[in-house]
C-alpha cells in the first residue's frame, strides 16, 4: 500500500487568533480598515471620538463598535453625532469579560453595516491588562492614556502600551493642576514601546484632537499602516 | 447487608471560594483584619495608603499584599513608610492575570508575617471588572473612585461598586478644574449600591484622609464590621 507522508500543522493557531484572521478578511473585503481603541476606565476614548467626529473625517465614513460590560451609555453618546454605532456588551453570554475578544466581535458583524463605513473604531473595555492580549481582526491598535493616572502606567501594565501602534496621552489641559511629569511618562512609554509614534491631546479643549484626526484618516486610507 | 445512605455534600463550593474560606481561617487565627482594595489604575489606592500611613493607625499595625501584574513601583513607595509590603506579581506563575484571586493570595501567606500585622491591605491588581469577581479571605472590600474618571462608571462596572464596603471619593481637589457633578457620581452609586458608605478624599492635599484612616482601625478593630 501506498504510505501518503503526514503532513504536520505549522503554525498552530489559537482559536482566538483563527477568528481574528476571519474577521480581518472579513473586513478586508468590505474595504474596512479597522482600529482597536483601548484604555483604563475613564481615560477619554469616548470624548475623543467625540471631538473626532464632531470635526468629521473627510470622505471617511466611521462606524463604531462598542465594548462594554454592561449598558450602552457611550454609545448612546455616540449615536447623536449621526454615526452608526453598535453596542457589544460582555455580559450578555459572555460572562462579564473584561474585554473584547475575536470571538465576541465576530458575533457582531452581522449588525456592523460593513459596506457603509470605511473605518471601524472598536471601544474596546476600559481596562489595562487583558484587552492587549486578544486580536479581533484589526489594523491597528490604538490606546488611551490619561496623565490622571500616574506617571507609571507604561511600567506597571508594559504589554498594553507595548502592543499599541499609538499612545494618545490624554486631559492634558489639567496639567496646570497636577503634579505630573509628563516627560517621565513619554520616557516609561518610549522604554517598553521604543519609537512608538504618541500624542498629546485634550478632548475637552480640542487641543491634539487634530492629530488624531488625521491619524484616523490615514489608517482608514492605509497609509503608513503596518501590514 | 447494611446499607449506607449517600450523603449529598451541599453548598458545593468553587475552587476560589474554598481556598478564600482557607485565607479567612489562616487570617482569624491570628486575628488580622483584612481589607481588599480596589480601583481603576491610577485612581489613587497606593497615594492614599501612603497618606494614611504617613498619619499612622495609633495601636493598629498595618501590613500590605501589593498586587501588580508586574513591578513592585507600589510595594517600593509603600515600604519606604517602614510598613511591611509583600509583593505579589500576577505574571509570576499567573499568567499575568488582571486581578488577584485566592489561591495567589494563598501562596502569598506565607511571606506576610500575619503574627506581626493587625490590619492586612490587599491591594488590587488596578482594573474595575475582575478584581470584583474573585473573593479572597477579606472581612471587607472598599474601592477608590477618582473623580477624573467620569461620573458613570458605576453604571459601567456596577458589579465593582455593588460589591464594596466602601467606596472611597479621590482626587476631589481637581473638582474645581473639571466639569464634573459629583452629586450625579454620588447618586449613580446609591443606584446601584443602596446606602453604600462613601467618603470624598484627597489623597495629594489630605482632605478626608482621616475618615478613611478611622474606617480602616475600625475594621482592624472588627467593630462596624459585616460578619
Amino acid at each position: 500500500m501506498h504510505q501518503t507522508k503526514v503532513r504536520v500543522a505549522e503554525d498552530a493557531l489559537d482559536a482566538n487568533t483563527t477568528i481574528a484572521h476571519a474577521n480581518r478578511a472579513d473586513f478586508d473585503r468590505e474595504s474596512v480598515s479597522v482600529v482597536n481603541l483601548m484604555s483604563a476606565p475613564g481615560a477619554g476614548k469616548t470624548s475623543l471620538l467625540e471631538a473626532v467626529f464632531r470635526a468629521g473625517l473627510g470622505d471617511v465614513r466611521p462606524g463604531v463598535l462598542e465594548g462594554d460590560v454592561q449598558g450602552s451609555l457611550d454609545a448612546d453618546r455616540l449615536s447623536h453625532l449621526h454615526v452608526p454605532v453598535t453596542q457589544l456588551n460582555t455580559d450578555g453570554g459572555f460572562g462579564g469579560e473584561c474585554h473584547l475578544d475575536a470571538n465576541m466581535v465576530r458575533t457582531a458583524i452581522p449588525a456592523l453595516s460593513l459596506a457603509d463605513i470605511d473605518l471601524l473604531v472598536i471601544e474596546n473595555v476600559g481596562n489595562l491588562v487583558c484587552p492587549a492580549e486578544f486580536r479581533v481582526g484589526e489594523d491597528v491598535k490604538a490606546m488611551v492614556c490619561s496623565i490622571t493616572e500616574g506617571e507609571d502606567k507604561p511600567l506597571k501594565y508594559p504589554l498594553m502600551f507595548r502592543t499599541c501602534d499609538l499612545v494618545v496621552v490624554n486631559k492634558i489641559d489639567l496639567l496646570p493642576h497636577l503634579d505630573y511629569d509628563i516627560d517621565a511618562l513619554l520616557r516609561n512609554i518610549e522604554s517598553v514601546n521604543p519609537g512608538v509614534r504618541t500624542m498629546l491631546t485634550s478632548a475637552r479643549t480640542g487641543e491634539g484632537v487634530d492629530a488624531f484626526r488625521e491619524w484616523l484618516v490615514n489608517v482608514a486610507e492605509r497609509e503608513g499602516v503596518p501590514a
